[in-house]
């Protein structure tokens, strides 16, 4: 059987059909969610679809033409993001958006994602199949380049439609392979000199609600399918460069070196035990490092590593910042080596309306669903664009909280629940504020 | 300015003409070092003579001219080894080898190697022009294809000469281009089918004495211009991989990890503390180290290290394998993380006997230097001939420990000193064991 159907009978094993109602269709989603996961498909299974790349845009082409089979005006814009159009019934109003992304991390989930983008399709979908018209226009997006594999830093789409970063900034981005942000962009028919003209007038956005997997494991330890987001934790990424001594590893003696990985190390090893000193909720992690010149018999002469901090409280995650960074500074010092600190990205934690927080909790209330409230640690585009405009969330339950990960899934029945759970909240959001 | 002209400039500058006596010429030895350095000259000013190019056949045939010069009798062996031979008074006794390689790293320096066959050379040429003979035939030696830049592991000449490694093995190899052992050899005109007639009779040679670069520090701390090696080092490499789980780097509490970089780190710091427990000699290294699967915001699953364990000893090398191990196994435990060790590489360490050591000691007084001891952790030919002949080293000052690049340097003073120390040790011989 093909990797497609094999997913595809996956997910239908324990859906349940009884959520087939009101135009929504869970066999539809399963096969859109397969068809993606084709794109970018490793040998461990996972999805390899870097921000930008030929595999991210070919699964935005292929959920473009899904979105005009729902009957949507497509629209690209100068940043790469897709935006799939229902005209409202007053359609000078500003619009809802609705949606995620559909870049991955090297060898990531097929959830992380995909579920947003298709969740928000489906409401689009449905509400055709029962021939039900919003009173606002309703645009189903894709933000290009939300998990930031390419260039160490994400929501180069979202970022894009909000008119946050300016081009200079983005042109000095390079990627693995040091490629820059000019050249990558054309690569895929975009022109990094037209990249603000992505910049979007905030008045024509009503709101903007994003379907989500948790990527943790509270909505299952609670049973739930799907939970509302309280708040996005924000995070900051250090660039940290450790620079030591290159020698040969057979003829310079233990006491003489300046080895830039054993800093590093003792320095990552410290990392992990700080955060419980701010918060429970406070995380850092280094998931990225690269060694110089990385021979087996050279000592290494120089280590750049990534550090992420987070927590959904700004005062516990920069008082996290501060002790990586005092950390760091002491290991250099105690190894003989020097340190650089880089900050590439510092989002504020953004939390939510607490009126859109009830109206999820009434969409969940009227399908006979336990309401649960929950916090994000994870970054989302609905962080970027919560900067200047309402949001919303909603987590869909993760198994085994695992994310990142071709292990990654949630359950079809919880994905199909969180998007009846979504389209009646964006039906209730018609009798407000028009 | 040309290059060469440069090089013979920057050598003579510092050279002490005192040295010039018994028929040993500073300035010969900088031209010649100047005439190889041409060969393969990199756009840096390094040099690239990989094993088996034709740069580095280049190299040896211009070496076997000066040869001819000299009045030794040329003959190249099946694995493109070149010999240089002086008769002997007593020309049936077994022949005292001298030498080292002509082969290069990819952009290395211009000593490392060719200081040790033109040191030997000199010496001959120091006997023709003062008309000494040697009682026992002497002969100079290049060995083909050392540092293994070619086939990711070198002492293809030496090994042929001892006869290790069979054919079969031989004829696996491919070089980074793709092409087989065979085709190597075929293009500088040698058979692979031949290789083994290279095979020599242990019979016909006395010991072998190596010329090296200390490509370190120790002599450059001591001021002194060359030193007694004790021991060569054997490698040990250890590819150890660490195994936990991946997951999202925002939404996995702390104490929920199984992050294989947190434990990866925690071995690499140890590793660093564990040289000392076995000897002042022992070094450990780790040089290279893979992220799996690399991504800023994803705890890393797995992460692949190499650690490079070196002691002239085989004892205490054997122990801080050990050692190294035991704190891998400790550590995966107390991170919740699995470990697997693969060991590519264990060389066993080459001892240089105490009387080889005490008569090149003797050669450094008589000259009225400073006798000095420090072991060789980097592999050489030696280490290879020295597996079944008794040899001997002598290391000559590096500056700034640098090697492999091309700022590799060493004052001509220093090189003429050695070579001064190098024929009274091969003159002092001659009354041993004849």
């Amino acid at each position: 059987m093909s990797w497609k159907n094999t997913f595809y009978e996956k997910l239908m094993k324990t859906y349940n059909k009884k959520l087939n109602v009101d135009g929504v269709s869970g066999e539809r989603m399963a096969t859109r969610l397969a068809a993606l996961s084709e794109i970018g498909l490793t040998t461990d299974n996972g999805s390899n679809r870097p921000g930008y790349s030929k595999e991210e845009k070919q699964a935005k082409d292929l959920v473009a033409r899904w979105m005009t089979e729902a009957g949507l005006e497509v629209h690209h814009d100068e940043a790469g993001n897709v935006f799939g159009r229902l005209a409202g019934k007053n359609n000078h109003l500003p619009a809802v958006l609705s949606g995620s992304h559909v870049d991955s991390v090297p060898n990531g989930g097929h959830f992380d994602g995909p579920l947003g983008v298709l969740a928000a399709l489906e409401v689009a979908q449905a509400w055709k199949d029962t021939g039900y018209q919003p009173e606002k226009p309703y645009e189903v997006v894709i933000f290009s380049d939300e998990e930031g594999a390419r260039f160490n830093g994400g929501f180069n789409g979202s970022e894009g439609m909000m008119g946050f970063g300016s081009l200079e900034e983005k042109k000095k981005l390079v990627d693995s392979e040091g490629k820059s942000f000019s050249k990558v962009l054309e690569e895929v028919g975009l022109t990094a000199e037209k990249y603000p003209e992505a910049k979007r007038a905030e008045s024509t956005i009503d709101m903007f609600v994003e379907v989500h997997i948790e990527q943790g494991k509270r909505l299952e330890k609670e049973n739930l399918s799907c939970g509302v987001v309280t708040g996005i934790a924000g995070p900051c990424w250090l660039e940290v460069t450790f620079s030591g001594e290159a020698g040969h590893a057979g003829n310079t003696p233990m006491n003489d070196r300046k080895d830039a990985l054993v800093a590093a190390s003792a320095f990552i090893t410290n990392i992990a035990t700080l955060p419980a000193q701010v918060s429970d909720s406070a995380v850092a992690t280094v998931g990225k490092l690269h060694v110089e010149p990385n021979g087996v018999n050279v000592i290494p002469g120089e280590v750049t590593l990534y550090v992420d901090i987070r927590d959904i409280h700004k005062e516990t995650r920069d008082k996290l910042i501060d002790l990586v960074k005092q950390s760091g500074e002491q290991i250099a010092s105690d190894y003989h080596t020097s340190i650089v600190f880089n900050e590439t990205m510092r989002v504020s934690p953004v939390p939510i309306e607490e009126k859109k927080q009830n109206l999820l909790e009434e969409a969940i209330l009227a399908h006979d669903l336990p309401a649960y409230r929950l916090p994000s640690g994870a970054g989302h585009d609905a962080m970027i664009v919560g900067e200047k405009i309402p949001v919303a969330m909603l987590f869909t339950k993760s198994i085994n909280g695992v994310s990142h990960h071709p292990a990654e899934w949630s359950e079809l029945t919880d994905c199909v629940q969180t998007v009846h759970v979504l389209k009646t909240f964006i039906e209730k959001l018609q009798q407000q504020g028009a």
